[in-house]
């Protein structure tokens, strides 16, 4: 269960309860969520039936604001907790509870020409947010690792230009820290997804994450990733589903596009979709982005380059401006017709 | 390549045909596509570039129509020989092409009662076909099998009440035989989508066979299994993505809805999807039907049961008649948007 | 449960005991056994719990000799009916219960002179067992598909004179009639391991079935398949393991080796490897084929070529002769080595 | 291709090698290789075949002591650097090459008496290596997290007693540098395997690294990640296969036996097997030890608790002492009999 404190809660009373709890075994952690302090009872008995008498006796202690029966191992994340959704918002960049956002742009910051010369064009097509790699995950310890701290910098011009928030992903406790100075969204890739000491720095960042599903991870392990950040303090998390690993070849992964409704029945966060890395190939990105918008996702998170066929890297994934405006338009029209 | 003859072509210059590509150490297979004949070049070389000289001599021999250069080890299914895809059509049912078909009804024939109200509904809904299993794939050998040709002879009364076209799965050659005398198209199951003597009966009916994927097989498999049903004859085929076997638990398979756009760059032949055996479970059939249909489904195959908790099989995958209503308005506005 | 008949039961006492389970919902399958009559109790109540008072009423009835509590699936192949395992012999070739057998052979029977050469080579190694293919499943309908009857006649003529049993594949139920006048063993290919009519066929026969497992079947599909075998009445079952499908590249498929040990504490029925087909790569044949042994299988089932850059199938993944001996000394030296 | 500098070049001799290769757009990265400066050409053309004029130019430059002629991304891995296979030795633990080394411990350093205990048990079975987490990659961030640096306390007195090389999991840099001063192998788990970041840190570590293959990382995925630990000085890398995840459900992953003989004619690193993770249940570990074995393992990762039962952390997986000798005593039976 979840215990919210009233915020006149007294360090007494505070002490009251764990030692109550204590007793039938229950061992926490505390937290804030929503703006209130909660005490997330983690092990031993869970208490999690209303008609539990032992659930009565916390909810009418003093100091208590309300108890939320939840018993899922990922309670933070847990849908009862804000059944409308949660939204995260950062610049115009809005995504949860009816609001769309899409955000565009290169595979990676290569130069400030190219990473401005691309954010206006999503801009344009109506995206809010601008991605883009300056610390680079790559498979190969030998290939172009990004420009780092000076690709932060030419995001950062770019919003100021454009006003678009940055999304840019962080592969280690610094860069995130690093990108929390310069960026709006610190995205942790589907490598770093069971990273737990990345984990838990994100959940001390003052700046929303988008935490992308391990590629082989299950809906549980993926909520349980996000439950990290949770716990640590910060409940900005924007989910994203990015394609499963699997017997197939036609693509470089496969969407998992039912991963976006059933992940909706069990968390309030937001969920958006990046169908250029599940695809792996352009001429599939539009009809993965129109299929994730009709079964629900809350925004996309789509590669964009002023000119693929030059892209330092994933150019045959990533769409040109035009394309991606008219996917987009589509997205809108799918959109509004599953209302 | 595929040499077409034309009507005219006598035995002799046949026989002329085929000793000049013998030379070459071609070998073939002779068959019908699209009321031609044709002369599919399976073996050896094959010359699939019209700049080809021997391609040319071919094209310019006496009783040949015309010489179609696909290389894809199923020439018969490959796109380029009807880009504008195929059509599928049998009583009001009709698929491919611009033409969207959905199939619903019951996973099995319980009893004519609760087959022609199913029947009714699905009609009442707008859909042009009726599913319903009479031999039914059992994992277990104790399993109930179906009322075999008595659900045969309750579907083709349902079809003589409501003009609904029947759909229904063989498991064997016997059956398929039996089926094509009963229903209106002959479904193959994911079970026996390698089923290749099954496959090579279908090639010789005369009426349309609904194809599934088989549950782990490639795209490259899935066309090889319908390129056995046209190279023998038959070029009525019906795609049908049904989900694949992957490490997620969620849902009962996951369905790869990028083999939708994938599959139709590479096959005229219609697709339908199965949203409700992919899930395994009711609340992801809508989300799924209309991800599909927004990646360019030509058609839905939905499991509809007046009264899905008294279903003998399959109970907690299908819809109530009013939720397969409401998803198939939304399919119809989602189809919309995408044009 | 497992009603075990005696032998004296008369009809009487079998409609008594039929009538008395009717009562509690009992549906069940009559079948044999070890030389048994049995009934299969396999819906309704299972009463699997010797402590039971139905279970008790039961086993002192007139006419019953023995009964099992067992609660699995696939009641027949389960383990605690014969905790020693089944042994399937014929001629020389015995698997199962201490005995290894190893089948070696071409994977398709291309001449008779290719044929009896595998054959005096794999039996000069120690096989007791001949494997080719008369009918070949082939993904591509214009691919060579196999002899056929005459390559039936060349696999018994190679039996006459080495003494091998010939092991050989069905792909449908006039296939396996066939098969049983000319062979040994009747082989179910993976893709035909949920064909449950064709499995039905194989009930009836009165020669060993080897069945392969399909490629993505879980164990509890695999044993339900043979189950379909056994309440036919054929209880010369013989599995084979022979690699999953994943998302691995190095090989054509990922052999499932825990699936040894996890099958032989499931259920009495012999488990051979096929690590030809597992691999599809010479060089990881005879890794795979030690491993298996050291796990635990009680034969194997390998593709020998005397020369396999010449065979017209799978040459790519057959064994040589010296390799094969080579192969075969060695899991001798490893099964000595598990006692 | 690889440059191995000879001891006395200068550095206006490397300026010119560089130079000359700059000039074919050749781009690299220098480090050290069993003993030796060498320049990985890593981009642009990579001249890979000795009979290339430019290949043979490099080979006789002033500075240059022998050239590699390699083309897998994975240059430093890649076995014809080393083709008797690597060993790597700590205290008495050693792996590879001939050489046979077994690490066993409990799952979690629970207390000091526990791990003592568990250190004599595998000691007494011939061990030479003690796993146990310190640190613990938990699923939930509300379960049991380790004992932290007390852990590493533990281990240590652990060694001191037995003499047992200590090997523990690093989740970041930090911790890693932390463990080199208290342990002789750093251990990557399977959810760090593409944590770059991490990699690069024991690049730079003067101990063995132990990196487990990501959960479904590919063969090529797996000897990249390797790559960056070479790639930062450190060849000191030990490869753990320790079961990938497919759609089977009878043990927690699937053990991929093949990758061991796969692996072995890619790279020259010794490879270990982790039974107990891949099967995560008791019953199959030691089948899929002497599977691996079989097939060619250097060595074991095994979990071994003097009271499984009572285990904080996967107490279902290990085994206990006298299981683990069994085991032991079978394993060296088997790689005797595959000499």
């Amino acid at each position: 269960m979840l215990i919210f404190l009233s915020t006149e809660a007294t360090v007494a009373e505070q002490a009251r309860i764990l030692d109550f709890l204590k007793r039938f075994g229950v061992r926490g952690f505390s937290t804030r969520f929503g703006g209130r302090s909660v005490f997330v009872a983690a092990e031993g008995k869970p208490f999690c039936s209303p008609s539990d008498p032992v659930f009565q006796e916390v909810a009418d202690m003093d100091g208590v604001d309300e108890v939320v029966p939840v018993s899922a191992p990922y309670p933070l994340c847990c849908l009862s907790l804000r059944p409308e959704g949660s939204v995260i918002k950062t610049l115009d960049f809005s995504v949860g509870n009816g609001t769309f956002g899409v955000i565009g742009g290169p595979c990676t910051v290569e130069s400030e020409s190219q990473t401005l010369e691309t954010a206006r064009c999503v801009k344009a097509a109506g995206a809010t947010a601008l991605r883009g790699g300056a610390f680079k995950p790559r498979t190969s310890p030998y290939a172009f690792q990004g420009l780092k701290e000076e690709g932060l910098r030419i995001l950062a011009k770019a919003r100021q230009e454009t006003g678009l928030a940055v999304v840019t992903e962080a592969m280690s406790s610094a860069e995130a820290l690093l990108i929390e100075e310069y960026a709006d969204v610190v995205q942790i890739g589907t490598r770093n997804a069971q990273n737990y000491r990345l984990l838990e720095t994100c959940g001390q960042l003052r700046k929303p994450v988008l935490l992308k599903r391990g590629f082989s991870c299950s809906l549980d392990e993926f909520l349980m990733s996000a439950e990290y950040i949770l716990a640590g303090g910060n409940e900005q998390v924007i989910l994203c589903e990015r394609g499963i690993r699997t017997f197939e070849t036609y693509s470089r992964y496969t969407l998992s596009v039912g991963a976006i409704p059933a992940l909706k029945m069990l968390t309030h966060l937001p969920i958006v979709v990046d169908p250029s890395h599940a695809a792996g190939r352009i001429d599939l990105v539009a009809p993965l982005a129109l299929a994730s918008v009709a079964a629900g996702a809350d925004g996309l998170l789509v590669e964009v380059h002023p000119d693929p066929k030059k892209a330092l890297c994933d150019g045959r994934q990533s769409l040109a401006p035009e394309e991606f405006e008219s996917m987009f338009k589509a997205c809108l029209r799918v959109r509004a017709a599953i209302r």
